[in-house]
């Protein structure tokens, strides 16, 4: 099973993303990964589009770097993974660049989607946690945190459409997306996703 | 007017961008660039396509590198020389990515077209000059310059798929390639360069 959390910087993923890995370890075998990233190409792709805020990047380079680390990561990390059984949890994956590059930038969907098709080679979530967020909160929570990377200095009205792009691709696949409340607390939400993967665990062979 | 150079590596692309420079500066403004690289985003991207051969980069993430390079080069660099009236003359462009990615590992032409298409927001050069060589030779030109980048390691059967790719890329369209005997000399092929340059400038205003 292939489960990926999305949303916004400060709605907690990588917080349940960490308690759902605890309560689903030692029953089944896990890999947890992230985007951009998770391999060693996809770690320098990284440092170029999150870490090195000097740079001045175009959205279209910034979504066909996002792409190249997808398209490595899937090949040579998640694939696999699920070829061997694993549970994969990733922390993004491309209904992020949808929601940023798309809907946030202002790209042209229908060309993200075939360059999306590409680089996973077909490959859904099978489930898609959104920790929705009012941008002005998940900002805030990521300020306090020292975390200002290139997404989120870029202003409020961007985030409220990467928010807006979110829940239209939330709405769009019912059946892949659950949507959260990200003002929630850390446990309430754990419990909520536990519940769901493990409903989900039950169903499938 | 906007002049690239193409061809493997060791068929002296440089040398002729160095020497057709060096012609015409004084009666032209010139804008001298190269692929990948030619920003300093390209250049960090350049970084992982070529200078680290420990990388196990997939063929689509390859892809998804170059025309991310591309994608900022034409924004950032050629697009704004060609405004000003430059020449601009560049060291490989997307014909490179169709030769090596296309036809040497595979990828789907159309696909690598439609992502150029986007990358180079439909910029084609007016003037490619593609230096023409057996792959054996030039390998071992290559060789002896200690250059032997990721692409060089790969096997001749890839490097004859390239040259192929290249000679179609041309046939297709003739009007814009000028093909040369790379084994020719350097004052040779340059007299020839310079003579087709100067025609053509002649009739532009």
């Amino acid at each position: 099973m292939f489960i990926t959390f999305e949303g916004p910087e400060g709605g907690g993923k990588s917080t349940q993303i960490k308690m759902l890995s605890q309560a689903l370890e030692g029953q089944y075998s896990l890999t947890l990964t992230r985007e951009p990233g998770g391999t060693t190409t996809g770690n320098k792709i990284r440092q170029i589009v999150l870490e090195d805020v000097s740079l001045d990047i175009e959205p279209l380079t910034e979504f066909l770097l996002y792409s190249a680390s997808r398209s490595q990561l899937v090949r040579e990390v998640i694939r696999p993974a699920l070829q061997q059984g694993d549970i994969v949890l990733c922390d993004r994956y491309f209904d992020s660049s949808l929601a940023y590059q798309g809907f946030g930038r202002g790209l042209d969907l229908r060309f993200l989607q075939d360059v999306t098709w590409e680089a996973t080679g077909g490959l859904r979530p099978h489930l898609t946690f959104l920790l929705d967020l009012q941008p002005e909160i998940g900002l805030e929570r990521a300020a306090a945190r020292g975390q200002f990377d290139r997404l989120e200095q870029a202003d409020l009205q961007f985030h409220e459409r990467v928010r807006e792009g979110f829940l239209n691709l939330a709405t769009a696949e019912p059946e892949r997306f659950y949507v959260l409340d990200a003002t929630r607390t850390p446990e309430e939400l754990h419990a909520e996703i536990l519940h769901v993967v493990q409903s989900t665990l039950v169903f499938r062979p």
